[in-house]
């Protein structure tokens, strides 16, 4: 364990630093696998819980409190800058993002108009405030966007989807309006990321979580050129930034040459050859399967050594799981694995 | 071209022996996707279709008569098995399997025993009768059955999964039985498989389509074996097998070891890169991504280009799409995907 006045792990792995333990967090710690969570947020609607500011600090707060983990992520989504420059999405509890008019035109970019932070949401830099005041210094808060990719999944398709058969049909029928579209997209989420950043965020993670449906090919062509705009405009802030996504195996190449400094993968592909692929100057960030959580302890212990031993080869390893954590998870396992990792875990640390 | 009296382009591609053309087909060809599939199947369930043999040899014909493709795919379901021993499962329309009362104990074995193929599906060995009568013998039929993992995912999650978190959980949480499930899985679908063979097929698929979703140690752990045994249980039949699932690249190695003649894989692993994993004695079949064939015909040209000249550096290549046909695919496009397989393909192709 660090001292109480050390740096923060979490972002030393992400520099890959030495570290005094190997840092955990969860994707969507903070959510419905805890009790004080469904308490707090009751049957609100989620976009409305993030526009209160005490809420969305509080529910960031829980999993910290809780778990011990090395990061607290904010309680936001990745549909808030187009939800509130006006796009017209919302979030149905239990399916996700839907839009009540997909884009289909040129006509359809005048809906995504340049995000205002302070205007169009007060309410993120506000609970960012909140929690950077409260949170321990070691504990960094790490504010999020959806990549434009993943957000325009959701825009084109009009819900989620299981083919993306319309956003891959729009890419390549009309390059140009696809290219517009990422542009609009890369600039809400590079003003959302940077406003963040400046209300006190000491790392930044880019949700492309469907980039894995796509050839590398189509990723490379299509994807990838916004991805690393989004990443350079943030990259005078001087924190951290994580690349995400789900099934990425053949694109962790391209991705670790994006522009972000961590690279996060899901459990498909061992972490030892994720890191071959991505490359020897980004940290890799993953990658328990979250469905091993549901197992017996002795399971999720044997998968997680595992996760840490193919990872400990090289400094800059941030633990995770490979994709969010399932509604149905015994926040006990949580703790115990937070636990198991700072114990165990030897990428990086200094004996 | 083969001369009409030649051996069938799509069986020695399965071998791994020189072909006259590279040989196409796609998975759900017989589907949506044709006016004429949509005028004789109506409104009526698809088990119902599947259960009028003169009209499931109807439908498994229309592609082949329309395209010209290399092989015909019986008009089925991976739930026919599960199906007709009286589980209690259905589909429903744009949503998939569902099944009223989830796979959840040791009890709910009973409800899984041994196919009678000629009692149980009579209809399927009449259907592949019908269709070897009337095939061109160069253009052989497949046969094909869910494999044990596919099939037991819609059991225990009662519906298509986006996590399948119930079924790691069992497989996890109760090794034995999840290990008596899949046994008992492995006879339907291998006694399926024998039952059309035995009727005319002259070739198999296994459909492992949501293997994918596993890490590589749970894939080899807890399901490998019983694919192993499905396809050893059919190899005395000398007919090639095809093994397929989707978002598979880090299992290919594992795949290409389970005793299939062909490995089919999705567009997400270039084919060269899928061959090198699955090792050189196993033929491959793949890969254009499905949604690539809503895009104008230039760019669907140029990947299918790309596909077919990254798998011609060796012979046994089966041209197909990386999952099945998308409804919305204009069948001009297939029909001259075809052409253009036939006239430019050169893996193993006799000069």
């Amino acid at each position: 364990m660090s001292g109480p006045t050390g740096p923060a792990p979490f972002l030393q792995a992400c520099r890959r630093q030495p570290v005094a333990h190997v840092p955990v967090w969860f994707m969507r710690q903070a959510g419905r696998s805890l009790p004080e969570y469904r308490r707090a947020r009751g049957n609100g609607s989620i976009l409305a819980a993030i526009a209160e500011p005490e809420l969305a600090a509080e529910l960031t707060m829980q999993p910290v409190r809780r778990y011990g983990v090395d990061a607290a992520v904010l309680f936001s989504d990745i549909i808030v800058p187009v939800h509130a420059v006006g796009f017209g999405i919302d979030v149905e509890p239990g399916r996700g993002p839907v839009v009540e008019a997909p884009f289909r035109s040129v006509d359809d970019l005048r809906r995504l108009r340049p995000l205002e932070p302070e205007a169009d949401v007060p309410y993120v830099t506000e609970a960012v405030k909140l929690l950077v005041a409260e949170l321990d210094p070691r504990v960094p808060l790490i504010g999020f966007a959806g990549a434009p990719f993943t957000v325009a999944s959701y825009l084109i398709e009009g819900g989620p989807s299981r083919t993306f058969a319309r956003v891959k049909s729009l890419m390549h029928a009309d390059p140009g309006l696809w290219s517009a579209l990422m542009d609009r997209l890369a600039d809400l989420s590079g003003a959302f990321l940077r406003a963040q950043v400046e209300a006190g965020a000491a790392a930044v993670q880019l949700f492309d979580s469907w980039a894995g449906a796509l050839s590398v090919t189509d990723y490379e062509r299509f994807v990838l050129p916004t991805t690393r705009r989004v990443l350079a405009g943030v990259a005078d802030l001087g924190v951290p930034a994580v690349l995400f996504g789900v099934g990425t195996g053949e694109l962790l190449g391209a991705m670790g040459g994006a522009g972000a400094g961590v690279v996060g993968v899901d459990w498909r592909v061992p972490i030892d050859e994720a890191r071959r692929r991505i490359g020897p100057d980004v940290a890799v960030q993953g990658n328990l399967d979250p469905a091993v959580c549901l197992a017996p302890w002795e399971v999720v212990a044997a998968e997680a050594r595992d996760v840490l031993e193919r990872a400990g080869g090289a400094p800059g390893h941030i633990f995770n799981l490979g994709h969010g954590v399932l509604p149905e998870t015994d926040p006990g396992v949580l703790g115990a694995l937070v636990d198991l990792v700072h114990a165990e875990g030897r990428a990086g640390v200094v004996p």
